[in-house]
């Protein structure tokens, strides 16, 4: 049996790439999908594809319904989803991505600091698994195979 | 033919109020519901009810409970949501509720100012319609009995 | 058991009034819904709720925003889908309401005249049943009361 | 990750080949389905393989029962469906089968030319994503890999 | 609470009304559908519709969508299936209308005469209940208001 | 906005008088079902309605058929379902039930004395809400309408 | 891509033979199952399993539970469902899993021979294709590969 | 093809291990999975993913939690749902699963001894198959293939 994870949350940091190697070590048998993380690509996309837009209003509408599509058919393909919030940004996305994997039906693993405990209870209550680390976010996927 | 709306979003201003007079000088056949509008009594509505608990985390995670269940059975019993954000407060519970209602099929109409359009462009994109005042989100419902 | 039933389909004639009469004489128990009807007005929508846009693409994409709430909110709400194709005009609207009805599970009255059996022939073929005048689309909700 | 991909729309032109070669080209893992492109095989099927039909108009139902079995079966099998209208042809099968892959959750690339948008606006509208030309329709397949 | 009750089976006795006037005696809140009872009328309704059909089996295709269609609307309807098999005829439609209640999650009670036992056990073993007389049938009905 | 709940759980005390009179005096618009009360009778449904069988087992194998009977239409029918565990009897039924409200969607108020904590651990686990007494279930209902 | 398809229908003849021999010989990537085929088994194996039975009426309901997981698990898993009805026999599990494969959404071909094209009207309006020979069902399954 | 089984029920002795020996000396195509075997892990997984915690009942929810996230991703893998129920223990977690399995659709064989007749009919009711040895559901496995 082979699992499908879909890492959602802010793209600042390496927290994926930290998690992609414990699960190399351990040799779990599990793909990893995510969002676009090379934010500026991100936000151009719709330019890239469709050419210059009217205004930066366009502009991001053009890129949202090319990013909207990515997160669509990778959520659609997950079995497990990992959702990261860190301190900073309003990380709407991410909330956003996280609702949709519940409604979907596909386990949530939420990742926070402490400190964020309070804004997220109700998301957290919604999750299937609240942890605050990537590895400890890793070692739940591990137990699944155990 | 009645409709029932979820008024999703924050709970800080009278935009519910302003939004349910319309309708009622209209005489729209629609019923609204929404979160618990008394901020106080979301955050200790666990204590209220399964009394004191050990710890501030605690405390919330009860409550979390209670508001959960209140919004997901209004949810489920809702045909439009309506969804509102505003500049300040990190809003979670907000984007949350916007992407269940989407995920539920339910059609979402959204309500930001035009300064939030770019960290809300996917939520838009993903919403049926996207206005910047209360009173467009009014009209755009009174349009589905016109 | 009282029905509600959608009329998709061109808004250029009085097909509609039509078939309400008919079941008003006949005293069936069935409420009527479908899309704007008053053209200008459907195509003015979007500016009408959220003032002039930029170009006449951005108008129409407007429009069709609210349009689609609409269609949307009543196709969910009803019981079965009258579609009613006649020789003019492209009449994508109708193809996809039709196409919708069907993939939402809801039975389709497919109306047609003689000549445009060739190209409906596959959207006939997924309709429940497929007729030729409104007074026969009629007649089959009888049926159902019968 | 594999993508299976349903090209609906005109088979009156060799818009599927240009497209599947440059999939092929950037070596995307992508398989590409859509209806029977021989257009006289399309319509003659149903006798093809019940023998003559007594009329016309039975010889285009028993063929459209099998076109529409080949469509169905394809587009359950699809993770995303890509629709083009061209100027020509009243394209009543493309639009319901663009409508069916909405309705049935199926993400939707719809390709048209700019001076279609006004008759396409509100299927525009519940599309993922609407371009203008195949190539760009494989760049946005592309992203969704990148 | 008021429950609707679909009466599928054979059409040549008067076992509904039997089973109707029970209910009405012990007042159940219980509304009855079924198929068209007159069965001439079930077998001429496509021509008396659409007019006369070239061949008897295009008469009975004719008549098989608008029978079809009312089955359709009133099972969706209903939130009990109640099938009646007897010692005669084949009642495909019956088994089709059983079966399709169960694969539609509505509980099914199936009345059957115990020398029929053999070939319907496997229906039988998909009905919720199953019963020797419409009036056993009633009683189970009785039960769940008891 | 009413409400309707199903009281799962144990028929040995009067648990469920207790709730319906602090509804009542709350005036709250809630409408309960539940399962057969009469314990007697829920044993002896099978025989009452299909006569004498002929061991313990099939007695007991049809009167399971009308206890599910009746328990599936009033869960469909239900918005929330609330499932009390006591000290006493394994209870499986109510496990059953419990489970099969959270797979059907339907919001759980888990309703369990504190020395149930461990055993029940996972049930209480998936239900929306865990509360010791039915009087703090009655509160978590009345939240939803305060 | 490959299909999985259920063959329905009586097991007196040879028929499944004959539509795998032409598949094979066309080389069509199509994988068959169906029910058991050795009719004694069928009616023997709840006794084969659970021992012996105390009547010929409860050894019937433990074989129809094992015929029942046999074919629920092969019908969730086909694509494709081909049921075929001859002049003898009564036929009902034959019909029950004709109807079931079109309430899951499976589509279905319909074998029938003409004199059969009455008593079978409306299961034929619901099926996807009908045909009269077996060659003509693999016909129908070859042009979804075409 | 190849089956998915998941196998729920008490870990307190080696039913699992026989099961699968027997699968194997057959050659069924089967793959098994189930819960964590080891209690003490199961107990203790929520401290050794996310450290101490405050308190018994605060360790238990930590365990569920990663319990309910294993359990409900392997569930949703599965085709066929085994649950075996002893004379001891209270074995809720045994009864939601089973449970849970029936509601998403998932076939069940319950095993469970003749003295547990009676506080089992409803589930036995509810399952596809029931059985009093894990060798007799592993004959209803094989039977799938015969």
């Amino acid at each position: 049996m082979e699992l499908t994870v879909y890492l959602a949350g802010q793209i600042h940091d390496d927290w994926r790439q930290e998690l992609k190697e414990l699960a190399s070590t351990q040799g779990l048998p599990v793909q990893f999908t995510g969002p676009m993380e090379n934010h500026d690509r991100s936000d151009n996309i719709g330019e890239e594809i469709l050419g210059e837009q009217p205004s930066p209003v366009y502009k991001d509408e053009a890129a949202s319904q090319l990013n909207n599509l990515r997160t669509r058919v990778l959520l659609e393909k997950s079995d497990v989803v990992i959702a990261l919030f860190g301190e900073n940004y309003k990380q709407w996305n991410s909330a956003m991505d996280a609702a949709t994997a519940v409604a979907l039906g596909k386990p949530l693993i939420l990742i926070r600091p402490p400190q964020l405990h309070h804004p997220l209870k109700e998301l957290s209550e919604k999750a299937q698994v609240t942890v605050e680390t990537p590895e400890q976010a890793l070692q739940s996927l591990a137990y699944i195979f155990a």
